[in-house]
């Protein structure tokens, strides 16, 4: 293994919700939140975690962890939705990572009891979730930031494989 | 349970890597990397997973999941760093979630084979890696967002609360 003195364990993630889309193919599901406005959805929290919800009305905006629990195998080096070129997983967003972690930024549209209203969702139908937090400016916005390979991708190409509807619509041209 | 047709499963992860950091006690760590600025540490990559971090060097920020391996107790509703009011817990990122993931966007200064020199870590030392994902400005970043309760808290509090040497600071005056 590494250089660290004792090998961390195993850690054991209970889901505390569901989330529900129209999105059921995996080749049909955008690829990130920015490519999925306007897609509406629902995240049903179960009952025993519904206090932990207070306030959160408030925030426009949340982070949904998820399980990639249709992930298949574990790749190091992909190649990009957005990009040709094989590249590190952890240089993507990938979901064949060792530890199939999602993260979407979503909006959060209201909250009726265990149902939060959400849209511009790019989540696969019955995905376990695994926490939600709050999206805070102050905390989650970087200026002056370098992207690395995603700033060879034009805005244009990254739209539109983003969306997952590329080959479909290369087929009407 | 709620409404859904199946219980999802448990999920099991496995560490990828270590964070190591000069923040040995929980009290004394900032909580958010926005109140860690220049502090600085490194991330210890397990050998399996190198092969990973291709291309992750261009980025200049990057997201850092781990486990809150010290958090305690899960509370559903608790009293945040920054405010005195208790809140649900998913309304804050307090570290007693259900699943006690972190997720630090922090700066990424250099990788040296298996190590990610990093800097803005808002991470106790030994903490358990579990995945890195590039920030990527399209993707991450959002305008016009409502922050809720947060937005009652004026910055120079958050600021002197957020550091977490708010009693230290007390003390001197």
């Amino acid at each position: 293994m590494g250089k660290h003195v004792e090998c961390p364990k195993d850690v054991v993630f209970r889901p505390i919700g569901i989330i529900h889309s129209a999105l059921k193919k995996k080749e049909e599901t955008p690829i990130q939140p920015v490519y999925a406005r306007g897609i509406k959805g629902s995240v049903e929290i179960f009952d025993e975690y519904t206090d932990g919800l207070h306030d959160l009305e408030g925030f426009s905006h949340i982070y949904l962890l998820y399980h990639f629990h249709k992930a298949g195998d574990v790749r190091l080096v992909v190649r990009p939705f957005v990009d040709d070129m094989p590249r590190g997983v952890f240089a993507t967003r990938a979901p064949c990572r060792p530890n199939p972690i999602g993260v979407s930024l979503v909006r959060l549209n209201q909250i009726r009891g265990d149902i939060l209203d959400i849209e511009d969702i790019d989540v696969l139908d019955g995905t376990p979730l695994l926490d939600i937090k709050p999206y805070i400016s102050r905390f989650d916005s970087r200026d002056s930031v370098r992207c690395g390979w995603q700033e060879n991708v034009d805005e244009e190409t990254a739209k539109l494989r983003g969306r997952r509807n590329f080959l479909e619509e290369i087929s009407k041209t």
